[in-house]
């Protein structure tokens, strides 16, 4: 299934994505909530119950609809930095340090973006960078788990743009401004669940800016698999449904160049992931 | 106003704390949620209503009922590393890097704990360690606040420990997982509201270990202001009503003794900030 959010004035509601329509699923039944979360807490009867709803429900040209962030109010939004095989060694010839463990850092959940909508420039900052990566949904709670039984807390998969202001990032060794700004973590086009992913340590991840490839990279050159930092988070603290994972991206930041090719306003990102769909953002400056 | 949660059995309820009483506002109005949150959304008409409610509802002695976070869904967490005088030069004195900016870092949201609750020593660390702190609650949502405007958008202050796990610290430069277990994050025993606070940059804070003191700061002793912190976060992001930011640590962590003094298992942790109350917390084993 493929769970995407869309707006309809100021609501947000919920849809199914089949081929090229959505489905409306507050027609079909108005218990559906305007998030996602209390669906994939419910656990496989929460989609089933969608799936039922789906067939009486409005039809739509999805291309009629704004999709907006397929998990709206996540409690975590978390990346993982250096940690594709290719990234680190871009990072390593800048004079880098590489970290030893997996380096976690928080997005604030305020950054969470539409699948098309604008990216901010900010207005302290032409450091404006992208990062095309894999993220995963969590649908279900728990704390200690193992990474052989990972699987069965994911939810599924979506594309995202870990947009990176890098001055800001070293401002602290936490990195944790750069990585949160309003509008820098688009997320989309859908959730697709993870029964429609295949092999998730094999997909290949695509970042263009106005056009020109600028990331060409697949999760199999990641250091760590996806079992690997769930064990590793939930060691820690406990995962819940809609928290967002996103997993590190591939060499070919714009900081990656010498000199570094940073984004500027009126150009667009488009970040594709094989089977999961692809953003596109143009950057826009801050409003006032 | 003191601002409190309470359980219930299974349920969280608002509470209103009034010398040694705690006002049940579930028994004055039934259409009180189970979080402060949209009664701080709503500006001052949230908190007459809660007072309103008051007048009518059932009191019990504080003493009989457990107390919860007082925020007990927050959509940040957000704490400040190195920011006291005192406890820079604690780290200087070990050779730790001093940052030039505001070090920010999050605790996840799951790390949020009771102000009498256990704190669980992890299965994988012994490196436990405590961090009396001054929490401030966001009021308003926010983004581009000056220093000298803040004060509006802060609903009021709590008691917070930011309890860290050092080796888990030091693991990444972000620190995220070192400050993320689950439990360590006790914060309340209320929130008391702004206009109760006369001087919020001259509030004393002690932390006892087994009844021995061992931190005794004052918010005086802060390199950056409530303000500072608050214009730095809103360059960059939105605040919203019911985030937490907790302001640092004066010197006297356990980490700071040569050798270093970490919780064990049985000892009780006691933060008392002059004004907002305090917390008591005994360190128990990880359940497994």
């Amino acid at each position: 299934m493929k769970l995407a959010t869309f707006h309809d004035g100021a609501a947000t509601r919920l849809g199914l994505v089949e081929g090229e329509e959505i489905v409306d699923l507050a027609t079909g039944d108005d218990r559906f909530p305007d998030d996602w979360i209390p669906l994939l807490a419910a656990g496989p009867e929460g989609l089933e119950a969608a799936r039922r709803a789906a067939g009486s429900a409005r039809r739509l040209p999805l291309s009629s609809v704004r999709l907006g962030p397929p998990i709206t109010r996540p409690r975590k939004f978390l990346g993982l930095g250096l940690c594709f095989r290719s990234h680190i060694e871009e990072i390593r010839a800048k004079g880098g340090p590489i970290p030893d463990h997996q380096l976690w850092f928080n997005k604030q959940v305020t950054s969470l973006n539409g699948p098309y909508e604008p990216i901010h420039m900010p207005g302290v900052s032409r450091e404006l960078d992208y990062e095309g990566e894999v993220a995963i949904v969590i649908g279900k709670r728990a704390r200690h788990v193992r990474s052989r039984d990972a699987a069965a807390i994911i939810a599924g998969y979506m594309v995202c743009n870990d947009v990176s202001v890098r001055d800001w990032q070293r401002r602290s060794p936490t990195g944790t401004l750069g990585k949160s700004f309003d509008t820098h973590g688009p997320t989309g086009p859908w959730l697709t669940t993870a029964d429609e992913v295949p092999d998730p340590a094999d997909l290949r991840i695509r970042t263009w800016v106005d056009g020109e490839l600028r990331q060409d990279g697949n999760t199999s050159d990641l250091i760590y698999s996806f079992g690997d930092m769930i064990e590793e988070l939930t060691t820690v603290f406990t995962l819940e449904p809609g928290d967002i994972l996103t997993t590190g991206t591939p060499s070919g930041v714009g900081q990656g160049f010498s000199p570094p090719r940073y984004l500027t306003e009126g150009q667009v990102v488009r970040v594709e992931v094989e089977g999961l769909g692809q953003l596109e953002n143009e950057v826009v400056p801050e409003p006032r």
